[in-house]
């Protein structure tokens, strides 16, 4: 697990070597000091000083090369991170369902090349497995699957959810889940909990557009906070925000922020809980992605810190084991009773039968294998990407630079419009998914996310070159 | 297919020897006029006195004895249908959702009479076989079920149901179906779609618990209209309420309500049609009960007699097929693209693998022998239960007289408070569903809803008898 400490050394250390890189005095392929040099230089430990190198290589500044050291790794300069958004405190309605509906459409044709919607290729679910546990279930129980297994749902999956939650920093209970349709129904469930039509949440921007999609239909409004590329929502502009009063919820994806990758640092997440627990508003936090950090570790939700239960911690298999078996959760806190409530009134019961496999999947042991291989993957899938997004697209563009999941935010020039770039690329079937879907108002205009989920392959490759040409001929 | 046709002669016949009954011109034992000396004494056709039969058949009041004839039935005096409720037309907050916690609860407890919520007993399904087809698509498609089937579901399974609804008496297509996670998903989705909170919808009285707690936890008022036992909703009341303005919406179950079962007649369905139309009102049609007549005849939807899309057709196999494998749909109408958006904003897709089984399952062609199993099944259940009400309850309780599905609305003495009896149930291991719960209002409690699902057993027996008991004693 990953441990986050505002008083830590090592990441003044770390923030003065990149400090020396950024400004130049370290150069692509310059030699760091050694850690046994630096420690006696700085008067740190050597613990502190390896600490600090992992974590510039985790920032992929410097590389380790075997029995030579530490190496300055080669910038990209087109990958710079993307600009700083300005912030729009008065609510909004919200308007994507449009945009959304071409992406949707995509998601149904198998032909098209995947590069939209935030989807795993089947190889990288462990799915062979899960369905032979599954048929195993169909052999020893005959009548398994009849019987509706009603919230809060299949104790043996919650009890499961409650093992699982130890590698969270957390150490909930069984009775602290409610099964869900995957993490959108949970996402919405917390929101009928907390919000109701006319009133007015806080959402980042760029934000996951099936939550905005979901607040559109339910009629609810956004105040838009900008999510920074290297820390997430940018609480200054939330205090603002919550310093009016009126806000229901704030609703967020700390952990690998969809679309733009972001991951909120720990000191910003007390914080972020401090400001919870002052303006007394319930947090709906998206931990979606929280399993897929590349190195290994695993960042705490913001729920570890929640000591009111005003955080609605949702999460899924959806990104990990499998999208099509539908199986999510939340963590309600305080409002636990009233989503129990919920989920029976809109769905009464998640399958019966998915529940039983997950189970016994999570209870197998192969998961945490799964993970390794899965995150190694996945942070060369992205690498691969990023570095064909660099060659194709036009001068000034930049991609964001994630540490987890498998998202790529791209900012092209001003000139770029991304809903033409979607029109003209699904046209030649390639999907992507346009920038301005990820905002209330009509924003990133000439961003798009591009879903790194697919191995890399030659359609793929194309498709790449391809985008990148187009983009070409509109910055033009 | 049943025909409905106001013009028939057979239902004229059929009420004209249903009076003499009723007068008591006939009595129990005799013996009706042979099918050839009726037709000729009336001046009709044979077909339409065995048509006249038949119908006094299925409403209990006549039975066939071979090689001998037509006789009337014995009549319990006790089995009387349930009085007129009065309608109340002023819109009314919601709050069922107390009484409903103790029900679900009861759903997870094994060990508990399940004479509670509308559940049937694992062996009523054709589970395995559904499950052999499961595990079929396992070995064969070994990653099945990573990926999302996104909304409007997967399009073997829209094509079987279109194929289907040539039974329902309509000939819908593929694109007209939208897969949900169940029928409440699709009811759910079709309130969404037409109203707000704040907005009011006419219900029945009683009404579904699970659609009036759907209602309150949308914050939508209602206004009640008396559900009448041999005719279902009483439009005369609901032409009144749709006469003032702002009902957004109904919501009925035509066929087999529930709690009553009530089956609304071919005419009255006309009349409904016609009020929704002279209105600009939209209908919310639950059809999860329709494939459950007793007498193998299927009653069309509400939705056949639709020429402006305005009614939201619902269904499901919960109550047929499978109730944990939570496959629903809806036919939306003219709220298609909407209600589309709505599934994939509010849990993007429904289960995969559950989806492919259903489709394989209702293509292999078993489905319709299983049906003419089960409704032979039910139809015995409910009459056993009927019978043992009839001799344990106290003087004064009448029952329901259901041809379909397997539900009884017991309306016994006013001094039997159902709230009390529910707990004194509950204590002994027995649920029931207590009738407060069936209405937005205090009402029906004197009342409860006895779930037959369950085949006849020495506990169910026994816990009849207890709640005979019970009964009398607060009667007393």
């Amino acid at each position: 697990m990953e441990r986050h400490d505002s008083s830590l050394l090592y990441a003044e250390v770390a923030a003065h070597v990149a400090a020396l890189i950024d400004g130049g005095a370290l150069r692509a392929g310059d030699r760091l000091p050694s850690v046994r040099r630096f420690a006696r230089e700085r008067r740190v430990s050597i613990a502190t000083v390896l600490a600090a190198y992992r974590q510039l290589e985790t920032r992929e500044l410097v590389e380790a090369r075997p029995k030579s050291g530490h190496f300055v790794r080669r910038q990209n300069p087109q990958l710079l991170p993307a600009r700083k958004p300005r912030p729009a405190l008065a609510p909004a309605r919200v308007a994507v369902s449009e945009g959304v509906a071409g992406l949707v459409a995509s998601m149904r044709d198998p032909s098209v090349v995947p590069l939209g919607a935030a989807n795993l290729s089947a190889e990288l679910y462990p799915i062979r497995a899960l369905n032979r546990m599954l048929g195993g279930i169909l052999r020893d129980m005959g009548t398994a699957g009849a019987a509706y297994e009603v919230s809060p749902g299949l104790l043996t999956l919650r009890r499961q959810l409650a093992r699982r939650s130890l590698t969270w920093g957390m150490a909930l209970g069984e009775d602290d889940f409610v099964i869900t349709s995957g993490a959108m129904e949970a996402i919405h469930l917390a929101l009928r909990a907390v919000a109701r039509a006319g009133d007015t949440v806080v959402v980042c921007s760029p934000s996951y557009f099936g939550i905005l999609h979901l607040l559109e239909e339910m009629g609810v409004r956004v105040v838009e906070i900008p999510s920074l590329p290297d820390r997430g929502m940018d609480l200054d502009a939330l205090q603002l925000a919550l310093k009016r009063s009126g806000v229901r919820a704030v609703v967020a994806i700390p952990t690998f922020d969809n679309p733009n990758g972001s991951l909120m640092p720990y000191e910003a997440r007390v914080r972020l809980m401090a400001l919870l627990e002052r303006y007394d508003v319930p947090l709906i936090e998206d931990d979606i992605y929280g399993d897929l950090a590349w190195d290994g570790s695993r960042p705490s939700p913001v729920k570890a810190l929640d000591r009111s239960g005003r955080v609605l911690l949702c999460g899924s298999i959806s990104k990990t084991i499998a999208a099509g078996y539908r199986v999510g959760w939340i963590v309600p806190g305080r409002y636990q009773e009233h989503v129990e409530r919920l989920k029976f009134s809109q769905s009464v019961a998640t399958s019966t039968l998915e529940q039983m496999a997950v189970a016994e999947y999570l209870g197998s042991g192969g998961y945490d294998r799964h993970l390794r291989t899965l995150r190694g993957k996945l942070a060369q899938q992205v690498k691969t990407f990023r570095e064909a997004i660099a060659a194709s697209f036009p001068a000034g563009t930049s991609v964001s630079d994630p540490r987890g999941s498998f998202l790529l935010w791209v900012e092209m020039p001003r000139g770029v419009d991304a809903l033409r770039l979607q029109t003209e690329a699904a046209k030649r079937g390639i999907a992507i998914a346009p920038g301005p879907i990820f905002a209330a108002r009509h924003k990133f205009g000439h961003c798009i996310r591009i879903n790194c989920g697919f191995p890399w392959s030659r359609p793929i490759a194309e498709a790449v070159r391809t985008l990148g040409e187009l983009a070409s001929e509109m910055a033009d």
